[in-house]
């Protein structure tokens, strides 16, 4: 269960004030949380694909280097998307006999060789992107939603987005999911569920029973219709017999849109959000669980998105790709207990350029910025209401040569530097620059994928369109380098 | 259980990264959550002051008008304290035939007059004052130890706290408080205790088992060992059978002191703390204990740690005084499950004036000030890496014109204005006002406490000195104005 957006400090049993997750905090109750997991990148497309390759977005080709730390995504217009060299999870899962399906936003590209079916996925019931717009059908198209191979309608015309916030795509994506889960049990078919669910990303939408029903505002809404639909996915696991079978994962593809200001998410204490390689970018709200295998508890396991290819491929036997670095790591000693902690860094990219890294409960900043002076004169912060000198700062630094030091068990906010004067970071800085050199001197980079655009590959005539009438004139084609501006 | 210090976001149920606090977590399930608590003021003395009266600071006259706005307390060197004629709370309990203990802190005065043996408590095992020091006992006497009347010991020499903040204080105040209850449980006598640890209060300390065993350093170590308190008093009050017959209310006097840097407490989302009428000085970690009675939950009334006195006297069958306004609200109702929310608002005062005003999800600042900005620049921060327009400013803002406009719910961390000019601004903020207006037009304030200092005040001889040999001499009497600069 992959949310859109969703930030650390949303869940109730992370600290939201408002306490409208009893699904996700009964889940958490019953099953391990994961307050110190992570996303692969600050923003969806390269978490997306780090999650399914198992891989960091630099090896897997999820990045532009059209400029420095720049992020940069799958928007109608781009011309790449995930390579065919690349192997997902579900593709190997398929090959022992898993029937995998994506329900929800795909995000891996727009054109026909990036569909999911081509990439692991037996079924799909979403979009290849955002629920942006809406659009004028003229200038771009509105997204297409996928039934399988084709497409069924576009977002905001058959698949409704009001303008104050009512639509039943969540309502439909749950519904998607406990079919699928009662017709594979019943068919005693090992599954893969990828939901990867939109609402709380803007444009924020829930359905009318929910809409209006949270102290959070249209936020909080599409919150409660996502911990509703888990709690509805919990339940079919449970009544089609197959939960003491199933490994569930719930987490965020980034942090949450502190930009968007009440219309996004909460980070809970940590610092900014989405966009960002400070805590609130990148720290998700994890829980795992299987009633009978997890036991519940905490566990303080550095993890990542990227863990989830490592960790399932173990659990179905699978060997992993001997080719290639995979970043994740297999929690499953972790998991079910046999071992306390898997020492392991956490590297936060933007882009193309490593910015920071986590060893233990100590994170070193290499390069900070939140965005250009000129985009926050504009409007945009990452980081409103806060601000720590070289951290939430609108020039990139480059503090390679000096890292800024921050220990995350007694400042997770980071907000309170270590002098390099001190003892402590005499210590620790080595031990983690020893990290950051063996990372560096076995990286190599992928192609990356984000560096063209075009408007011909936008969704003007995807499979499916002519049996609709709603084939839109392509236009020509005319490739020019993306524009990533933070 | 009143707590020093502690802000909202130290426990793992309201948030903490660390979760550390596996006692509280389990009170919290099996109790009531109640996120919407406050202190009746942003310091020590005047929150607990008005704990035991059920009125506010203003009221009861724990407050100084020797500048406006200004935090006030009872250092070793005040005159004032707790009014003979304010009625506490162990009073009222006293006469229909409770034992009342206070164990720890006591806040309420330093002079003979001020003992809480003559305010309503029977037994005593604390200090004073806070653990401040260690003092050369010549410009200032260490803080005593009482035992009951006298005086057993002061902190620093019978009472130790090392440098490197090794301390049995929490282990002592545990035990006294395990005894008291297995003592006065086997008498079959009804009882009150007041825990009142401030371990969480700087200088930090904790026994040399918990010292080092927290991700979050030595504030962590000192929160491990007080949830582990609370864990012994709940496991003392089971195996004493009494459980079924106690309501037992975990809460904090204020907001966790920011300023101490990775030294002090977690606010969670909320903004600045201790010192300041920003949700992070004043929202509470509260909850409300009694199985069989009290429904497990989270109820989000706007709560005061002066209902505590209102609902204890409820419980009790106590009538509450009828010749004062009592700022307390019984929250009987609610804890018992008979009503849903009781509709009351929520008054932060600073010293002499109101600076804000709660009204059901909105918060209306009437004035805003952090700190002066010399002692930002000397180094204090209230606010540290935050910054908010008009709330986190280092003047005193006088907004009574147009009141700063906050829904709490869908901006808990009071980072978004309402626009004036907005339908929701005027549509509550009339609302808001009327229960202002009425406020002050109701308001008679208490003969201030809080104005004059004296060194001759110093506990340098209290009861009980001259059997230790350890009473001091004490410096003639010259009474000054106190300076209270924030
Ligand atoms: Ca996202
Ligand atoms: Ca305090």
């Amino acid at each position: 269960m992959l949310m859109d957006d969703m930030g650390w400090g949303d869940l109730g049993v992370f600290g939201h004030p408002a306490k409208e997750t009893p699904n996700l905090d009964k889940m958490a109750a019953e099953g391990l949380l994961l307050p110190d997991f992570y996303s692969a990148n600050p923003l969806c497309s390269p978490s997306r694909a780090a999650l399914l390759t198992g891989r960091l977005p630099i090896r897997n080709g999820f990045y532009s280097d059209n400029a420095h730390a720049r992020n940069a995504y799958t928007p109608q217009t781009i011309v790449g998307g995930i390579p065919d060299e690349e192997i997902l999870f579900p593709e190997l899962l398929q090959k022992t006999g898993y029937t995998n399906k994506i329900i929800g936003k795909w995000h891996l590209g727009q054109q026909a060789q990036y569909h999911p079916l081509l990439h692991g996925f037996d079924e799909w019931f979403g979009a290849p992107n955002c629920h942006f717009g809406p659009f004028d059908d003229k200038s771009q198209p509105n997204i297409p939603v996928y039934r399988n191979a084709e497409m069924i309608g576009r977002y905001y015309e058959e698949f409704e987005i009001t303008k104050n916030g009512e639509s039943n795509l969540t309502q439909m994506y749950t519904q998607e999911a406990t079919d699928f889960i009662y017709r594979l049990s019943s068919d005693k078919q090992p599954f893969l569920l990828y939901w990867a669910v939109d609402a709380t990303h803007d444009p924020l939408y829930a359905s009318k029973k929910f809409l209006g029903t949270s102290q959070r505002g249209l936020y909080g809404d599409a919150m409660r219709e996502l911990d509703w639909g888990v709690g509805e996915i919990l339940k079919a696991l449970e009544t089609a017999q197959v939960l003491d079978n199933t490994l569930v994962i719930f987490s965020s593809d980034n942090g949450a849109a502190t930009y968007a200001k009440t219309g996004g998410g909460s980070n809970g204490p940590f610092l900014c959000g989405k966009e960002t390689t400070l805590e609130g970018g990148m720290r998700e709200p994890t829980i795992a669980y299987w009633p009978g295998k997890i036991k519940p508890g905490v566990s303080h396991q550095l993890g990542s998105l990227m863990d989830i290819f490592t960790t399932t491929l173990d659990l179905a036997g699978v060997e992993l790709p001997k080719d290639r670095i995979i970043d994740g790591v297999n929690l499953a000693p972790v998991l079910f207990g046999n071992e306390s902690i898997i020492d392991r860094p956490i590297f936060y990219y933007r882009g193309d350029e490593l910015m920071a890294v986590r060893v233990q409960d100590y994170k070193a900043h290499l390069w900070t910025w939140s965005n250009s002076l000129e985009e926050y004169h504009r409007g945009t912060d990452f980081c409103p209401g806060q601000d720590v000198a070289n951290l939430t700062n609108h020039d990139q630094q480059n503090h390679t040569a000096q890292p800024i030091l921050i220990h995350l068990g007694r400042d997770p906010g980071e907000k309170f530097h270590i002098s390099p004067s001190s003892a402590e970071y005499k210590q620790m800085m080595p031990r983690i620059l020893e990290v950051v050199n063996k990372h560096h001197s076995e990286m190599k980079k992928g192609k990356p994928q984000l560096n063209y655009c075009d408007s011909s590959v936008m969704n003007w005539a995807p499979p499916g369109c002519e049996k609709m009438n709603k084939c839109l004139p392509i236009p020509k084609s005319k490739e020019y380098k993306c524009t990533w501006t933070h």
